[in-house]
């Protein structure tokens, strides 16, 4: 199975700061994007898993900068499972400027499933075995 | 009644663009810490609002821009009541730097009360009467 | 000319807020999105301008919010010139669902061009002949 | 010399998602807000760092979610220099309810001293002396 995905995607102005430069919060929100677009590449949307109730909630994040993205620049974030279980999943994302391919940073954020009407943490084999099938198909060995 | 009231925040660096002064979209989200603030001080808070099932449907919102806000300013934000009905109202703000005085911004916000539960929007009057007559009696005449 | 221009965006995760709708604040975000967009569509991009040391200073932005928009959903944002001077720029803004062409929120923001470096508005004429006859010809008559 | 710093400030609703909870991206935001705190605490404001042409270039950022911050939640957010040198510093965030003293979560950044005109990393003792001392100074031993 496919193991990297990529998600392509416009700096933005509103994303800048006064170095010039895209503002280091916004890449965290990146990965959200990046998440969601893997989701649906992978066939099961975010939007279907909260429609199960299903939330993923997230347990950290971590970004590390590489190099400046500029407005007007366009990014692509590759996306991998890192590891993934029953109660967990990590996933790793690497941003490059998708004309040179120039590195700009590497990050990753941790997940549980977290039910929403039961406000805890569950198991996502008994929660919405279809997507955690997906996600060991798709787990990079 | 007091007819007036101030809010006081600092500019944040993550508010900032590549022109070097804060992006224009944050003054919205000031407007909002200002009129959650002003509920705060009439005394019955947003919060309280949400928790009887009441939220504070935007319908516009505008801003005019009158000079520039930067990094490290202190803004503060006075809004008043500029109408208010049994389904509506209407909040005005002005934006001066705290120290200086200068006019920053001159925006306003209307809004209905929107009942989350029966999903439309509703009588402030019926479905919270206390907050109703708040708001009349600091409305400026 | 072409006097109508359409950008397509995804509404995303991180702009919902826990009535679990788009935040409002976000929308004047999007316009920027549209503007810059629409710009590159007539083929002057705004990198491009602020490369001649010009930036569009916001003079004012408003909006009305005639429906919600929610996560997942795609919108479909119209732009056009509503007012071009040698000064000025205003342009107006539609929100439609891309889906179902259902309204959500119209407005429209007002500019200026500014010169950087004289840190003054200037005429767009002088600055950027090209760009003001662009602007000219893409007026809606 | 005092080592820890807090700094106070309340969860916006523009910041919840619609999980209802703070979207996890405003924490590194937040960071920055504590961090620019620390900074005048110390008596060497982030504003007049970059003044001298200094800027702190972020390397990295982590958070650990440990419970969920809601709106209208007031948090205090603890920073400390977890490593200094000549050329990098290390700050650790620990934020918990300002009320409660629940722990809400536990994160870092790492940033370079980076000169805005050379446009490259520089020594902070050579760029500003007095900073470099402060900081050391207030080097958690």
């Amino acid at each position: 199975m496919k193991n990297q995905f990529l998600f392509i995607r416009k700096a933005n102005y509103y994303e800048t700061d006064q170095m010039g430069i895209i503002h280091h919060s916004n890449y965290i929100r990146w990965f959200e994007e990046a998440r969601v677009d893997f989701l649906d590449q992978i066939g099961f949307s975010y939007k279907k898993a909260t429609e199960h109730g299903i939330d993923f909630a997230v347990l950290s994040v971590e970004c590390q900068y590489k190099s400046m993205v500029k407005y007007g620049d366009t990014v692509a974030i590759e996306t991998k499972i890192a590891e993934v279980s029953k109660t967990r999943i990590k996933l790793e994302y690497i941003i490059r400027d998708h004309m040179t391919q120039e590195l700009r940073a590497i990050g990753s954020s941790s997940h549980c499933w977290y039910d929403n009407a039961k406000q805890k943490p569950v198991s996502l084999e008994k929660a919405i075995p279809e997507l955690y099938h997906l996600f060991l198909s798709h787990h990079n060995e």
